[in-house]
């Protein structure tokens, strides 16, 4: 019999399948969202590209699980040469059947001092693992520095090796044992401890991997775990598998992730920066304006956008921010 | 003609336009989110209802949004006598065709040595001012202390009867001039006054007001901007009245709103707290064991629920708050 809360006769079980009812529904409704607002975000992105600056204003004003992680040398890039951003739930565009929380971001830059790519697109999988959590995983995607431009002083370029390297040996764990360390990896490992904490570029980020769980383990995965749900709600006593205690870190063992909250910056980017984007563009112009000698005149051209008096969820985060 | 963007073809009222058809999309993605989830959050009340001190433990781990304006005293009720939460969408239960953003948050308690009240429910109406702007809403609900027992030190009460007199003269403004103060009202600011910054009781959330729209002004500021974007759809130049200038606040005027936050919070509850709750719960029980001695045996019962690993979005926040 499933473990029961003490002094209940609810086990861990049944509120872990509802919640997984709810995830289920919730896949569900982020899908029809996808669908419903595809045409508009079709019409913004016209208008937008008529705006110049547009997407460098959006990024002035980003929240802070954004903006935490661009340094001072990222921001005068991305201020200067973005000149585009789009998020697609690639899954399930054009009916497609898969999960709606995947998303591929897209940046596109002007020519500029920095790097040679006119576009750096990362893809992020919503995937689930055998023991039953889920989350984005990723591929590195390099960037073509010019000569002595690397903001990420090599970082990239090795994450982009080491997978490479795990590519050809069949894996995607990030962590290694110390004695079984190629010379990539070394490199990688002392290149991350020689940057240290808080000093990393926000171009690292496009070197994030994730938890290794394969797209072939992500869907048996679910279909296991639906086996089972569908079988205890026909009364059968099936229980999950035991979840592997996690092994704790020893000492031998190293993980090459460069940039640990990568999945946190991609979500905070798909669902914030992406869908409140007029927003924070309004934002810039206002604080442009507030900062303006002209303040009079500027102020009688009347953005009726302005959020004063009630405000809504979307309107409040700024105000916090401010507070913070 | 209205105002363009400097060195665009795009107007301001392009992009305001586009967030309300953005708004109206969420409105219904929101509303069959509700219908979905109902039976679920039924099937969830059953459950928990079977496990004492489930409410207190989700109270007890609830996010630094709602945590932050809970003091002691406060902590001391609601873990020792809250025996439900639950958040309904009163507006389009039942299928009905209001503002899906619109809840009721009840609030059952046990026996205690505070409040008479077994129960104390406050409604927040979704409001459209005429202005452009849109929020939560509501009324101050009385608690019955017992003798000398009130946690919000007669703030509430003084707040009820404040808005009892505005009911009687036909008012829903909480900014006052004041030259017109009433003795109520006098006695309601300078109890406001003696309390001070960060030291008022959770309680307080009660006596919340909100900005002072109508539901019939909100009706008719919903239809009108409707009629004028259609209107402007079909190639009509029709402008948007031109937002009232905030007045500034005069030395004269006086703001009676007593938990001038009370509007995220209950957006915290209703969008965080509620659908989190068993998240919640199974963190403050995986603390619990963390801090048991018999650690190893209550390890083996196997929490199904741990997120380690991958974790989703969910899953993230308490880490987040944990890094605070």
């Amino acid at each position: 019999m499933a473990a029961k809360l003490d002094g209940t006769g609810v086990t861990y079980q049944q509120l872990s399948d509802l919640e997984h009812d709810f995830d289920d529904v919730e896949t569900e409704i982020i899908r029809q969202q996808v669908r419903l607002t595809e045409p508009l975000y079709e019409k913004r992105r016209e208008l937008v590209s008529q705006i110049p600056g547009f997407w460098n204003l959006v990024i002035e004003q980003a929240p802070s699980d954004i903006d935490e992680w661009i340094q001072p040398s990222d921001s005068a890039v991305l201020l200067s040469s973005l000149t585009s951003l789009s998020v697609s739930h690639f899954e399930v565009e054009g009916g497609a059947q898969g999960d709606p929380r995947s998303v591929a971001i897209r940046w596109e830059f002007a020519e500029n001092d920095f790097f040679e790519d006119r576009v750096l697109e990362k893809k992020f999988w919503y995937r689930h693992s055998k023991n039953g959590s889920s989350g984005l995983v990723s591929e590195p995607v390099n960037i073509k520095w010019k000569e002595g431009k690397d903001l990420t002083e090599g970082l990239l370029s090795l994450a982009k090796a080491v997978w490479d390297e795990d590519q050809a040996q069949g894996t995607i764990q990030t962590k290694k044992k110390r004695k079984d360390l190629t010379a990539t990896q070394k490199a990688l490992e002392e290149k991350i401890d020689s940057i240290g904490l808080g000093g990393v570029s926000f171009f690292a980020w496009f070197g994030f991997r994730g938890d290794p769980v394969t797209a072939e383990e992500s869907r048996t995965a679910v279909q296991e775990q639906k086996d089972r749900r569908h079988r205890r709600k026909n009364g059968e006593d099936v229980e999950s598998p035991a979840r592997e205690e996690e092994e704790e870190d020893e000492e031998e063992d190293v993980d090459l992730e460069i940039f640990p909250y990568g999945a946190q910056v991609a979500m905070a980017i798909a669902d914030d920066l992406w869908p409140g984007a007029i927003k924070y563009f309004t934002q810039a112009q206002e604080e442009d304006e507030m900062s303006d000698v002209d303040f009079e005149s500027n102020q009688s051209s009347g953005s009726s956008l302005a959020d004063e008096g009630l405000s809504d969820d979307e309107a409040e985060r700024p105000s916090k921010k401010r507070k913070a």
